[in-house]
């Protein structure tokens, strides 16, 4: 079984996780997937951790992760931080594959996105 | 004449600010409008800053700017500084129209914009 894990910077503001918490419900519903195959996860300042939460997942059954870093640029969170957490987790996890996929920001439809804020 | 300005964080990486760019000429380009009128700035760590760019956008005679905060969650950022910074701004061109619209993350669209990254 493949799973979505939306990975956020993290804030000291609850109300800021909780915005990342409500749009993994919404890609769910929108994927037409199961609430529990789209997860979240926090580099810093939240909880849960991306190790805390790729151990979840594989304790669970989860075969394959893919990784969405959600991040408008890529900055060292995008470029080591995340990389380095999904190497440590593949590491510890041989047989299951994580895949990271590009950030958010690097997305083709952000151009329209924002176009459509304007109009 | 209306202007859309696109405030981003920041960052002390100059490709990551360069994203930025880019992605405000391909919005001109997405909306058909001079590049010019698609313009860039920066909360820290980078330039134009904020009050700078609205400062050239009135000084070239442009009347209506709407800012478009390039952030994902309502954190401090969005909720108090990009705000503060525009009150000032306001206070300095009494005759000319700023709006701020909803941060990025807030836009309808990004769930799909999320899910479509996950196909």
């Amino acid at each position: 079984m493949k799973q979505l894990l939306i990975v956020a910077h993290g804030s000291r503001r609850a109300a800021s996780n909780d915005e990342v918490r409500v749009l993994a419900e919404k890609v769910a519903q929108h994927l037409q997937l199961p609430a529990e195959q789209v997860q979240v996860a926090f580099l810093e300042l939240a909880l849960p951790s991306i190790e805390t939460a790729l151990d979840e997942c594989f304790n669970n059954g989860i075969h394959e992760v893919s990784v969405l870093p959600y991040f408008l640029s890529s900055g060292t969170h995008v470029v080591n931080d995340v990389p380095r957490e999904i190497a440590a987790a593949q590491e510890k996890w041989p047989d299951k594959v994580i895949t990271m996929l590009p950030h958010i920001g690097a997305a083709d439809t952000m151009v329209s996105l924002i176009s459509s804020t304007y109009r």
